[in-house]
């Protein structure tokens, strides 16, 4: 048995996300990607992410893991998988792994990319991986409210009502909001996201940048999705990076 | 009467280029522009670009002028177009010039670039926008073979057969290769181009960037379509910049 690690990128705006969705018609995109492995190693697979992305959510590392009895040599099962797939999901590496490595249960800590085009005018080129925000963002008073977000809180109020009672504690090691041109770019480094916790964040962030006066100190605090913002669309969200 | 110029950004995927085309069922982007102009302004539009672009192929900063009779405001006119279009074209800027100003017989000179994605996989995201090369593309080949294609010459050999017989003399006043991580951009500067010169001098450029001998210096001498390396496809290609 063979343990094997996908690096995967894909582009979610046809997707239910990555998990599989019974009330949309979409199709998941780990369901996308088992089907086309089961075409190539002939055998029952389930792969394992290292966390969901919902849809719409892009990824341009997402990692999945799953074990096949087959001795398929790597590179040819990337290649097969990358002519097999549709061209919004593209395997960029593949490699053999300890039987125990979990995608999930072994990840360190996970780097979201939140893009924001801040300018009066949309873009029509790569529409589909920014939000546009017309008005003038503040930077300055994001980086500064974006300091409270740092170390070890219970992120209650920046969590979706989810089915699952999770613990709502998580570490946050890094938040960067960057301009370069047009784009804001916010990037969060956490431990682990609840769910929606990263687009609440940035849907918090980008009203700070506008002048309302969101208190993450007070949100943090209180313990009610209430007091935080909105939760940024979709589609200006692309996991970067896990980290093992 | 007022003359107004409009800077246009568009992801020609969808499209079947900057000019109604007979033979097709897409759209043109010239035609979209058109209707959406005719139904805030109220009267028959003729839009005038800078130049046509083919099927498929992008900008970033496309210009075109047209006359109106209307004293609507410049902001109220990018406003409402950029709700009125879909959302693959959108208006980034719109000024008012001297009426005798024309897009196209005004231009001194027009910048194209083309993006390859060379490594070897293809990519998710932004993979509308890049041609996928996945062989090692060897740069300095390309450069060094690049510089024969600066300055007046006759691009006979890197014209596409054309309804019209056009004069195939150009002037090419940079070539830029570079490459950043897994992009190879080209960088072409030209008073003008010919029907998918841009193209075909890309197409022989990645020929070259992958061994073959193609000599540019003979093939120009040559005058002969045959002699130029292939088309490089449509969605590499985006017009940058216009200047007057």
């Amino acid at each position: 048995m063979r343990n094997l690690k996908l690096l995967i990128e894909y582009d979610g705006t046809s997707y239910c996300g990555w998990q599989i969705q019974t009330r949309t018609k979409k199709k998941s995109i780990q369901d996308t990607i088992e089907k086309a492995l089961q075409r190539i190693l002939q055998e029952k697979i389930k792969l394992i992410a290292s966390g969901r992305t919902d849809a719409g959510v892009h990824a341009f590392s997402q990692v999945a893991n799953f074990k096949t009895k087959s001795r398929i040599p790597l590179e040819k099962l990337q290649r097969g998988l990358n002519s097999l797939l549709p061209r919004d999901i593209v395997v960029k590496n593949i490699a053999e792994v300890r039987l125990d490595f979990h995608s999930r249960f072994c990840a360190k800590s996970k780097l979201y990319r939140y893009t924001i085009l801040n300018r009066p005018y949309p873009c029509a080129l790569g529409r589909n991986y920014a939000h546009f925000v017309p008005r003038a963002l503040d930077i300055k008073s994001m980086q500064k409210q974006s300091i409270y977000l740092l170390g070890k809180h219970t992120f209650k109020s920046f969590q979706a009502a989810d089915k699952i009672e999770r613990d709502p504690v998580r570490t946050i090691n890094s938040v960067n909001i960057t301009r370069c041109k047009d784009y804001v770019h916010i990037d969060i480094e956490a431990d682990g996201f609840l769910y929606n916790m990263a687009r609440n964040i940035a849907g918090t962030l980008i009203g700070i940048g506008l002048g309302k006066p969101f208190n993450i100190k007070e949100i943090l605090k209180g313990k009610d999705r209430s007091l935080a913002g909105p939760t940024a669309p979709a589609k200006g969200l692309c996991l970067m990076e896990i980290t093992y």
